[in-house]
């Protein structure tokens, strides 16, 4: 905030309100300043509000939430205020900006919170790690139920019930199951269609736990795969496994991506790598920092990452392994569990 | 469009976008013109786009999509172009005003396509019924549940579970689980307590089928009931009964509102009131039209509302009970069947 000369950070987005208040309402809008924290909440919520948002002022208004911020920073003589441009609406900024009066100048600053986000503190490494915990005990669960003849719907809804019966606050997102050609398509859904023998099965899972996400994929063949697929499958684990091994501090996100795509593109693989290498993970299940082609800002210890490298081809499916990785101060460590080598269901 | 004087309107949120296209990808932009429709998307989702968005022009784009749509409306000359202001965050609408060129005059148009969605074709009506039906059923098959010692979690999880396993695409929300005292916090979630003897238990139900949304809510009481907790219900009952009975085209949504609340009042429960008697379903869980105090506008065939009047009272408990409703020409109909006077379970 002081580097972009902010007096005032207007918080919209619920996920940030929730990462610098505590709040875990459906509707509050922060004000951060250099020295307090004020959360506006509707009379719904007000009582929540005080025992969720420790150490903020809770103040509760019945008319719109960003007049009430406006003129409370307009009280205390705000002259230079961040807010949202990402996320917040035109008509909402509207109603902020006919509201802080005309002496003060609202800044776009998308991204402040997202930046402060994308390094864990030991809290919120724990959260990740239960998270990444249970959805390895899920994932080895539901392996048990793989077999032809049962749907991608029907893994997909017992993965995520088994999620909410373990403790978890849900699913991160619909649990992907894609098992066939389907699986060739990076961004398929879980569909009606049976898995069959001879066919490869992508299962994509993560579970929320306090808040925060894991994600974790595995694919697993049914039957006696062919050579072509055996190649497949070793070359996406060694590439999974060379961009964890160079994962750490100081290392531009960019660079990891490249480990992957250089031992991918060496097994003739490169054209089938058709996305990025990893995403952030924490409150959102895709934040920053990104593993990715031209990313250059360097990874930081309490980062929390997925290595997730895939080949699809299409007709005959795709490969796709994916951990959660935390950077130590040092390197890596996998916080998914679930066993990458016993890929072969006979 | 045209009594706004807009050649085009562009359509950002995804659920107007799937309403206008068909489309269910997770990003592209529609751009309405009074005699074509296109839609913008990226390589991931062209396929996809050109099956679902029959008799519209998919568009790919590896650029951004607004400002691929504002170079397109650039293109085609135009003047007057609407947009969704209650949605649209302000860098989106940056990047279509850098776009769409000096000549064009961009206009606030928030709420147009759903105005639009509030009345419901057969097929809408169709998806809402089998929507309905699934989650009464699934409620039916939940109530055998209800009973000491099992968690308000536990049930909330088993009705999702159970939403899928009947064939849903999920849950429209959260289930709300809330019991005894809880059941008087009318946002409560499920939690981690357990039912227990002699309390009140609000179950709040709703499940998703080819994109639209069903909407219930059903009290029970375990054990024997006082009798003021007996009035309780009763009065809500009553009122809902008289709300629904009172529907009809060309009623204000707010004269359905004051029918519920006449009720209330009049057996003592007004103040215990404290949120509207109804809102519009369909693709989302919450559209218009509302049925609240001071609503004017006249209901029309087609529409789809819930009608759920509740009583709160702080130490004893809640009861809301909650239908969704289909405005015919003559009156309404109710698509959600659970019983309502099988309320005791002893």
């Amino acid at each position: 905030m002081q580097e972009q000369s902010l007096q005032y950070l207007v918080v919209s987005n619920l996920t940030n309100v929730f990462y610098v208040t505590g709040f875990r309402g459906s509707a509050g809008i922060g004000v951060c300043g250099l020295t307090e924290t004020a959360l506006f909440v509707d009379p719904r919520y007000t009582l929540q509000a005080r025992e969720q948002a420790v150490g903020v002022s809770v103040l509760e208004q019945k008319s719109r939430l960003l007049r009430a911020a406006g003129n409370w920073l307009k009280k205390r003589g705000a002259r230079a205020v961040g807010y949202d441009d990402a996320h917040l609406a035109c008509a909402a900024y509207r109603e902020l900006e006919g509201s802080v009066g005309s002496r003060c100048v609202l800044k776009p600053a998308a991204g402040l919170i997202e930046e402060l986000r994308t390094v864990k503190d030991a809290a919120e490494i724990q959260a990740i790690r239960n998270a990444a915990r249970l959805t390895s005990r899920v994932f080895n669960d539901i392996i048990t139920l793989v077999r032809p003849g049962v749907s991608e719907q029907d893994l997909a809804t017992e993965a995520e019930y088994r999620m909410r019966r373990l403790g978890a606050e849900g699913s991160a997102f619909d649990p992907i199951v894609a098992s066939g050609p389907r699986s060739a398509l990076p961004h398929a859904r879980a569909s009606s269609k049976l898995l069959k023998e001879s066919e490869l099965v992508i299962l994509d899972l993560g579970a929320i736990l306090a808040g925060y996400a894991a994600d974790m994929t595995r694919t697993v063949f049914l039957g006696g795969p062919s050579g072509r697929v055996r190649r497949i499958y070793a070359s996406v684990l060694d590439a999974q496994r060379q961009a964890i091994a160079a994962i750490r501090p100081g290392r531009p996100g960019g660079s990891i991506d490249a480990v992957a795509r250089r031992v991918l593109g060496g097994a003739g693989w490169g054209r089938s790598f058709s996305h990025s290498t990893g995403h952030g993970v924490g409150l959102d299940i895709h934040e920053l920092p990104r593993l990715a082609r031209g990313v250059r800002s360097p990874l930081r210890p309490g980062n929390v990452v997925t290595v997730e490298p895939g080949v699809y081809v299409e007709g005959l499916g795709g490969v796709r392994i994916e951990d959660t990785v935390l950077v130590t101060d040092t390197g890596a460590e996998v916080l998914t569990s679930a066993a990458k080598d016993d890929w072969i269901i006979s």
